[in-house]
């Protein structure tokens, strides 16, 4: 073990005091019934009519239990820093409220409940892992548990263990569908409670009471110590524009924070995009806007930042993504069947609507090669492998191209691109992400005390200091909405996109045209685990500025 | 400001006790004549004849001047963290021995020279600017100053500003260039003596008396880090080959030490598979053989890192790379006049030696368009634009598909690609790069001060507490060696490569199986700059290990 894993473990996780002291708080409810929305109501006979439960310090040790409780718990999707913390505060939790309470995780994401891999969590285990990054404890997965036969697994396999609780810690979809089991589960007789953890990185599950998800501050300083020390790289050498993919599978909150915390010279912000209805074209000229009048005050370098779910946004490249989707699933076996790239594309050219398939053609040959040839396991255009930055940037080279030769620019264009994601995802958690994500895992103790069905864990007034944050468990079923996916209506929890009128997103707005004439790049180093509490007890900055 | 950077401002770099207190302090010579190659005196008739100096805690005050010093400095080259602490090491320096000496930076690199951009250090600025990453405070270049004329510039210019020293922080080939320029000076009765300082983040300008340089150590942190991030999404994800292609332009040093840091799977150490004769077949087999033994482990998971040179040492690639350099040069324009890639590729097959010509076929797509499309300016292929880890995976895949249908392989095999170089180069120094660097300058200004010329300015000792390092002038020409470059004898500084009979090969070697079979990622963190001695003052492990 590494010397900074050693001192990193001595770190103790703080949370509201209502927590801290689980064994004299109570959890009660504080609303009659949650809103739920038009036709959510009806998929959920036994759970809509749940209210919101606040957590508080009440010494009237309400949760404290004569018998054991029971958890279980487990990872769904992609890592987040502060996941073992969460299951530390959960495994903490219980054992505040009866000593001989059990957690078990289930291992390899929600097909190990499943397969019943199940791995009893020990003080020894959570000693090794706590404060620590990644999911490895109990690995994870993308299986959704969605179908009637998976919850009757899951019921089965739960009462082999006899679990009072389940814990699901997991995204948007992930927490949808723990709304579902808990309805399957209470209609069925199991005493099993189901409780969601929120986790994003990509923070898109945000709410009234969930201003972010933990792990999203975690990456967001590692992207930003990369892109200040990428910025002073441009800064020093003078010689290049970087275009710096981030992570973020649709909203662009990651971009939006991380490009509070660096200052670069361009952020796109994908719902501005689409909400001014940009062709990819507009967006271009934008960027060559930029660089033109760099090069007119004698600087031929810069920082550009682009979201990982860009394209999307974007109406003409969202048609041919699903236009492309379209023709591969009607033609999948023939297009296999053709040997090479050239003759695929010219096969696709002929099947595509005419607009799509003039996009197509406009596009740079690696992002064509990178459409067709990188399909997920459903046989649709992996969006994640689409490098966005390089089409950007060959849109943009080009672009800069015609109007050097018009006379209109007369700069240089050198540029490198990155793409940065898995470098941050399982980071150790800051100070603030650890005692986020401690902090649920105590609610999450607390809710699965309660006897309560089909609630999210959440904690709030996370701009104050840790003890004055307070712990809710919100009706998953008020998360819920109607959206029409493959042609049916279903039930989903939407994705929280950036808030083009809310103030971190304002606060960017009055800042960009400076950032972009300027060299305004903010350096606010790898994140310190040791040291000054104004380095080590940061909040994000999309926080603190609401 | 960051409130890191105010908090890191306050760091005190620490040096030799013969450094701090340079103005008590002496340079003596302690070796009669520095041993120099055959053919390297003839060369350099003033000064070959110079011996090795020592720079020791004298209390004669030799080095103290009653007349201000004027001295100027440059930086040379590619970025590397510890670059301003040089300049302040030199600031400070040169004041102990005279209050009102002056240092005048010139911008841009050795271009700034030419063109006299000269910038005066301040106090102020030399406070905003100490232990921050980055050569923003004069910028830097890659101008190579090697002609009489440009050396007759540089004597007007250094005249013009009475300077009594000139400092070069750069690397191998402008500290060869610095050899060159000093011997000029002297041979034509000007004043200025000459100071290198050795610059580079790849680590490849070793000798005996500098067992690194600066900013490799904070380098490499900065990739360790992200190696291990990605190590731990590997472990907790366990889908996904993480292929990491670490800057270093030839020597593998820095893929060593991050191996040596984070315990990857597979570390490609290219001096290895120069030794070896490696064919880029038996290097894919080799991965292959790995991959195989994982999955029948149940891994389907890992972390490779690859050195950026690697396809250099390759024997039919660099054969390759030089007969396509030699085929393009030669027909430049016509090449250029053929529209797309597949014309040119098609008219370079027929024009390439056929073992090239079958290497080149053999290549994936991707690649052979980078090998003859990204050409640098002299219009050879550019060798840090080739995405070698891509290359790697590429043939791998394809590799390991064929054993698949053979039934040797039952595994599943999905992967991720990365560069890490940009990301490492302008982060602020760790307090080992921050107190070296500092007693490079100091370093440098005490060579300043002597009245000798052409010397290396070299700190030695580095795993010892600073205070115990040694300080000493090294002749530039004794680390001269001829080299055949362009059908000429020309004098350089050889590159120094990974040895392989090292103690930091060795202790990688007993590893490495190990290494390959288990999940021993090691997690360091980031740089931690706050906080436990053991976490802030850390030695490079290769240089610990000696």
């Amino acid at each position: 073990m590494s010397e900074f894993l050693i001192a990193r473990r001595q770190y103790e996780p703080r949370g509201p005091l209502s927590l801290m002291e689980l064994d004299a708080s109570a959890v009660t409810s504080v609303t009659g019934v949650a809103d739920t929305e038009s036709g959510i109501a009806e998929l959920f006979p036994k759970t809509a009519r749940q209210g919101l439960l606040k957590i508080a310090a009440g010494g009237t040790n309400d949760l404290t239990r004569t018998t054991p409780l029971r958890v279980g718990a487990v990872f769904s999707g992609g890592q987040a820093p502060g996941g073992h913390n969460v299951v530390g505060g959960l495994f903490e939790g219980i054992r505040k409220l009866h000593p001989d309470s059990t957690l078990i995780g289930f291992t390899g994401g929600p097909s190990g409940i499943l397969k019943n891999l199940a791995l009893p969590v020990t003080q020894e285990l959570m000693d090794a892992y706590r404060n620590t990054g990644g999911f490895d404890l109990f690995g994870t997965g993308r299986r959704k548990l969605e179908s009637k036969e998976d919850f009757a697994t899951c019921a089965r396999i739960f009462a082999q263990h006899d679990l009072d609780a389940f814990v699901v810690v997991g995204g948007d979809d992930s927490n949808t569908n723990a709304a579902f089991l808990a309805e399957y589960l209470l209609d069925t007789g199991s005493k099993t409670r189901i409780v969601g953890v929120p986790k994003t990185i990509d923070s898109d599950l945000r709410g009234p009471f969930t201003e972010t998800s933990f792990g999203f501050d975690t990456a967001v300083r590692v992207y930003a110590e990369l892109i200040a020390n990428i910025a002073k790289d441009a800064l020093s050498g003078k010689k290049y524009y970087h275009f710096i993919r981030l992570m973020g599978r649709s909203a662009s909150h990651i971009t939006l924070e991380a490009a509070l915390q660096t200052r670069p010279n361009i952020a796109l912000i994908s719902e501005e995009m689409a909400r001014d209805g940009k062709t990819m074209r507009q967006i271009v000229e934008g960027l060559a806007q930029v660089v033109v009048e760099r090069a007119a005050a004698g600087k031929n370098y810069g920082v550009i930042l682009v979201p990982e779910g860009l394209i999307e946004f974007i109406p003409e490249m969202s048609s041919l993504i699903a236009d492309l989707n379209e023709v591969i699933a009607g033609h999948k076996d023939y297009i296999e069947s053709l040997r090479g790239f050239t003759a695929q594309i010219e096969y696709l050219a002929g099947r595509l609507p005419r607009e799509s398939a003039a996009t197509m053609a406009g596009l740079p040959i690696d992002i064509q090669r990178q459409l067709i040839m990188d399909r997920d396991s459903h046989g649709n255009v992996a969006l994640s492998r689409i490098e966005t930055e390089k089409l950007l940037l060959e849109l943009l080279a080009s672009h800069l191209g015609e109007m050097k030769s018009e006379g209109h620019y007369h700069g240089k264009f050198s540029s490198q691109t990155h793409f940065l994601g898995y470098e941050g995802r399982c980071a150790a958690p800051t100070n603030f992400d650890a005692n986020y994500a401690w902090s649920l895992g105590l609610t999450a103790a607390a809710l699965a005390a309660s006897g309560q069905t089909g609630y999210l864990a959440a904690v709030h007034g996370l701009t104050t200091p840790p003890d004055q944050w307070q712990a809710w468990g919100v009706p998953l079923v008020s998360m819920l909405t109607m959206e029409r996916r493959k042609g049916k209506d279903k039930a989903v929890i939407r994705k929280t996109l950036v808030d083009l009128n809310g103030p971190a997103f304002r606060c960017f707005e009055d800042a960009r045209s400076a950032w972009a004439a300027g060299d305004d790049y903010r350096f606010a180093g790898p994140i310190q685990y040791f040291g000054p509490a104004d380095l080590v007890d940061r909040v994000p900055v999309s926080l603190t500025v609401q």
